[in-house]
């Protein structure tokens, strides 16, 4: 098993292009408007734990896990940009965290304002789970400025939790019900070099589906919800909510690689496999059943009624990026790219101020309006500014200030290669500094030039992901190919000196995808994907009635970049037919069908020129 | 407006074919299967009134209307055959009726052993509702039997009723939360000629949406649901719960022949046309949002999610057959055929012992079977012997033992023919008989000859409808073509012979329907029609995956009858493809597809070979 680290976001630059203007736009405006939308509905303030019952603002069991997501994408942003004015109001949280700590070390501030007593006793209480985003908050924070009091009273809570789960038990569950202190313990680990940590971690992981009995009172007590089914590694598949699943292995990836635990390793791979290969849409999405916000049947695809929650793409990204760390896997190179370019990107809005938490791949905005009238919905036509639970605006926001660090992993002697985009990284091979300078206009298209940097040779490997979509790439250096292609990626093995340039091609021709006959929604119907990006159909290019446009036998399929479209992106326009109609709901079947042009855009754009349909699977 | 009546039980006798085949399936099977179910489940003792909190088989709100309904059914039978034993059950539970009744005439098994002061109090109660199916079990049974203990019993609950909702009134709502009574008093009128309680249903009719605001705690109080968002004249669309609609416009329908109130038989149509132009599934079925088992947004018919009711498909053909008789419109006779040769038949096996509540137009076994386990889903795989709300189970039961009724519609001088199918009926016109005696495979074929029986020559118009679904119909008397075709019948007016022959032919070419491009789910799909038969592909013709089949562009249909398949069904084959596979979730696009043949078979006789998938709408 590969011992990679991802790399630090000190050692990473993002210098242009796609990812830059979106760390622009988080910087300059998802931050404020996030931290705005938290204090009115009461979120910041309720830190200070003045909160009494009757208030406004009902408190909600999870708030502390939406501040500390939004602290931990604050501090990532400071790699970007210092922001004093930021800093200010994180030192302010912290002070009133540090505060209203309790003596044993305690913070939350629901049970600390509503039931004390209670602490500990119910597993579906989100307890541990603000807890683990807390110290995601506390470790990213102290990283980005060296300050160690918000890190310290993390450690003085995760102490106290060993205390209650394990040295002293007295909680009144085992594992916690939604999952994140486990792979939180890990990075806090890290950050203080405390085994201790890491052994927490992997006494949740190894206790789950083990000992646990205080199953959910919803989904029918069935113990997939929560991932309580079999012992973690012994999970055949990606069971129940999708988050916690996805939050739960990555924490199993971090051990597995920490233990050389291959029984762990295998169990990440092979449920993120079943994920991907059994009910995972086309743009990443993940919740293929809206009940439970969860895993459904294999194969059930429903793309209006698809719960593809926002943050369920960014947990399947953060597994796929530490399976990568572990074992460098084309399949989940490319799941991570899907997740950050599609799944998890749609979540915000261009301006950075809006966000979607469902991010269906079918909209029709008057069947909602209708739903949402009699109480069959409450998913947004547009995105929204804050939700009632409100986790997916501070986790994608904290996921593209801290975009670099999905870029590579490395050890002593080699560096993968996992995304591509303007950037600049420093590693650390074997004492000697190695700097890849990664030029391109990707994912406008697919030409990557990578310049090496060294003050002297350093011998190791490089390998760069080449993603399943492309069937005709190039990657070249000196003119030679690569010495082997292995699991989806390109390796060198090579003594590198300054100013070596490795050349990538990868072309980006349009493809159609076709779903498995046994996705019932899919069939008949191609997605279209140039590059890394799903594209979609939208009301405002091509009309109503989405779902009755045809691709032609011969499409004529063209791309071209708009700079002045959803903030510049690649169009694609193609030749199709759709139906001309009446008013009549039923009527024999005709074959003529009306010739038109269509655009098509990129999905994560969708719903930023006002509300309307959207279709991503096309008849063809 | 026409002041037609439906024909009565004892003026039509079935005499063979289709509808003769299942009249001896629920009476010989149903019947018994349906009273031992509602016995063991304890709805049939509920009626002596014993039944205390906490006692076993928890006693439902709408008990009484299950009961009521399979008496009523059970009474229609004695028309095709006395039963002594059933009759013998029937006077039982009217034993325990006029045991129980209270001095003041109020009969219901739930609120005199649950909540007896809180009788009236709550509209949502189903309260109504029940009295309302009893009302109409007791004129069921008095008009079988002659015996009329049930009916005074009933009139006394009817006086009761009109007490405390006009005369003195002391109920805490205005109209139903359930409608059914409306109809229901319609009948007791007609049954005992006193105007008052048709007056009673034209209050209940006259009220609603006018001064309600008794709303329900759910569907996020949207008044729709209960059709309470205008007054009944003035609504303009079918909305809200679907059985309720259906009941509620029955009603109305009545009273607008009654009273010859053009504006309630205008919202009659006007409501049933907005339901059959922009909510109604190619089967008839209705309900087309699960929430609120409602009608949900124009044009959103999902076909794995599809909550088409077998009572709303009823409740159609029930309105379809009172608005004919107001308004000879063949779009309503078309409606009527539909409703129950497939919505609402597909709600009982071929064994006549096992029912669908939900008729779904898709379904994959194995993801409902999912679902079951997490909660996510509560319809059954194959039809079931019991619901706990077991509403549908005796409607279809009454439905085909009353099936003659729905045949004609006829007044002093004329008589519409609006069902084929093997039957003698009589009629009365200006005081002579005449008798019309239908021979015909039908829907088998669509030759229908009619012959007619008179002791004399009758001046008469005969109206024949001429299918929709028919392109190219012959009716022909003595080689002559009708005297005028109206809004879908073929009109002779003549004086008739005993002897007359009318020979009607109505070619049953296989059809191929589209649905309009608004309707998302069904985009690039047809359904496969024949005749007024909707068909469907079922898994154990066609293996799984039915929704990858694709029609061929010449298909090459043919039909043919099967005497041993499904009780004997006219079986459609066709030509088509499919796409081969491997493991993958998705992959590029290919166009090849394998060629096969394929089975379709009618859509009421699904899931009688052991469950599996159903596919209604096939790739086009």
């Amino acid at each position: 098993m590969k011992q990679c680290k991802n790399i630090s976001n000190a050692d990473i630059h993002i210098t242009g292009g796609f990812w830059k203007k979106w760390q622009a736009t988080v910087a300059e405006s998802s931050l404020n408007a996030v931290y705005d939308r938290f204090s009115e509905s009461g979120r910041i303030t309720a830190t200070e734990l003045h909160w009494r019952t009757g208030d406004s603002n009902p408190l909600h069991i999870f708030f502390d896990s939406d501040t500390a997501k939004w602290i931990e994408g604050a501090a990532y942003s400071f790699y970007y940009r210092k922001n004093p004015d930021i800093e200010q109001k994180i030192e302010a949280i912290i002070d009133n965290i540090e505060r209203g700590m309790t003596d044993e070390g305690y913070f939350n501030t629901y049970y600390q304002t509503v039931e004390f007593s209670n602490r500990f006793t119910v597993r579906q209480n989100h307890e541990l789970y603000c807890a683990g985003h807390l110290i995601e908050a506390a470790v990213a924070y102290y990283e980005a400025t060296g300050k160690d009091r918000f890190l310290k009273l993390m450690c003085r809570y995760a102490d106290l939790i060993e205390r209650v789960f394990v040295t002293d038990p007295s909680a009144k569950f085992r594992t916690p019900g939604h999952e994140e202190i486990e792979l939180a313990l890990v990075r806090l680990y890290h950050a203080t070099g405390e085994k201790r940590y890491l052994e927490l971690s992997k006494h949740f992981i190894d206790e789950r589906g083990v000992h646990e009995d205080a199953y959910f009172d919803f989904f029918n007590f069935d113990p997939r919800y929560a991932q309580d089914q079999a012992p973690v590694r012994d999970q055949q598949s990606a069971e129940g909510h999708c988050v916690r699943y996805g939050y739960l292995f990555c924490a199993a990836a971090d051990l597995a690689k920490e233990y050389n635990d291959d029984a762990l390793l295998a169990a990440c791979e092979r449920t993120a496999l079943n994920a991907m290969t059994k009910k995972m849409y086309v743009t990443g999405g993940t919740g293929n059943m809206k009940h439970g916000e969860a895993f459904g049947p294999d194969y059930h695809l429903p793309n209006f009624e698809a719960y593809t929650e926002t943050c369920a793409s960014i947990a399947m990204a953060m597994l796929a990026q530490r399976i990568l760390n572990a074992d460098p896997d084309g399949r989940f190179g490319d799941m991570l790219e899907l997740q950050l370019f599609n799944g998890a990107l749609a979540g915000i809005s261009l301006d950075g101020e809006k966000f979607y938490y469902e991010n269906p791949l079918e909209q029709k905005p008057e069947n909602l309006e209708f739903m949402h009238a009699c109480g069959a919905s409450s998913r947004p036509i547009e995105r929204i500014k804050l939700f009632g639970c409100s986790c997916c605006p501070p986790n994608i926001l904290r996921t593209i200030t801290n975009i670099g660090r999905y870029y590579y992993s490395s050890d002593e002697s080699s560096i993968f290669v996992h995304l591509y985009g303007a950037s600049r990284a420093k590693f650390n091979l074997n004492g000697k500094t190695l700097s890849l300078t990664q030029s391109t206009r990707y994912p406008d298209n697919g030409k990557i030039r990578v310049v090496i940097s060294a003050k002297e040779p350093v011998q190791a490997t490089l390998a760069f992901r080449i993603p399943a979509w492309c069937d005709a790439p190039t990657v070249r250096f000196k003119g030679s190919i690569p010495d082997r292609i292995e699991k989806g990626y390109a390796y060198f093995d090579r003594k590198w000196e300054n100013g070596d340039v490795i050349e990538i091609d990868l072309p980006m021709r349009i493809r159609m995808i076709e779903a498995n006959p046994q996705v019932a929604d899919d069939c008949g119907r191609v997605a279209i994907k140039r590059g890394p990006l799903v594209y979609c159909l939208e009301e405002v290019d091509n009309g109503k009635n989405l779902a009755d446009i045809r691709i032609a036998q011969y499409p004529n399929f063209h791309s071209h970049y708009e700079k002045d479209l959803l903030g510049g992106v690649t169009v694609i326009t193609f030749n199709g037919t759709r139906r001309e109609w009446g008013d009549e709901l039923y009527r024999e079947y005709r074959p003529a069908r009306k010739k038109e042009g269509f655009t098509a855009v990129p999905y994560y754009a969708w719903c930023n020129r006002g509300p309307g349909e959207l279709e991503c699977w096309v008849l063809k």
